[in-house]
């Protein structure tokens, strides 16, 4: 069973303002941090990347990941969670990252597309959250 | 030796609106992610921690952390660091933390002291330095 956001800190879901500050594990097993978009889908919260980036190949080797989300007008603020990678898709992912830009753009398609890009959506399952501050 | 932070990007080293994502590892391996106040010294990045929260623990049993400093001003740029930590210390650690405090908080002293704590410096070694943006 996934672990809920507490009620007071949903607004974080949904404010453009806030990035996921994505850890995953390098091969050796040690972390590295990424900011991303994210959304909320359920339960689940899902982040975008493409097929080939570190980040990609860190969660298919190793599932499990952390995030945490600072509150843009409190930085005493945040949310921490661990959990793990319960999806990793193509299909969808166009339409995702297209999603994830009219959120934190205001535009309707994604403008910063690369050549041969291909989208992958993670869907994570929370299994730890802690609300600070 | 410390891999150099690039120079377009030290700006953000100083600035008291920048908190580093730190990650670290858990026994698993899975990653941390927490926001914390940092400082350089020379080409060392240190963090201040309380003996036996989470990080500290982490740090001590695996000493590989990433951080991620993102520009206030465009969050489509950051600095992504990897590196090792190669020195835990108490000392100067109280000294730290007010330093911390000044420059966050404006405060010279630290604010948020709890009862019995025992603060901690870690000093971080840049071994991987990647400039976005």
């Amino acid at each position: 069973m996934a672990k809920e956001i507490p009620e007071a800190f949903k607004h974080l879901l949904a404010d453009n303002r806030v990035f996921a500050h994505l850890g995953t594990s390098m091969p050796d097993g040690s972390p590295q941090v990424n900011p991303v978009w994210f959304d909320a889908e359920g339960p689940y919260i899902r982040v975008n990347s493409a097929k080939g980036r570190q980040k990609d190949k860190n969660m298919r080797r190793f599932p499990k990941v952390a995030l945490e989300l600072l509150d843009p007008d409190n930085p005493y603020r945040y949310l921490q969670i661990r959990g793990k990678v319960v999806e990793i898709t193509e299909d969808g992912a166009d339409a995702h990252i297209n999603t994830l830009a009219k959120k934190y753009l205001g535009k309707d398609t994604y403008p910063f597309r690369q050549p041969g890009e291909v989208r992958v959506i993670y869907k994570i399952e929370p299994e730890r959250v802690s609300a600070w501050g």
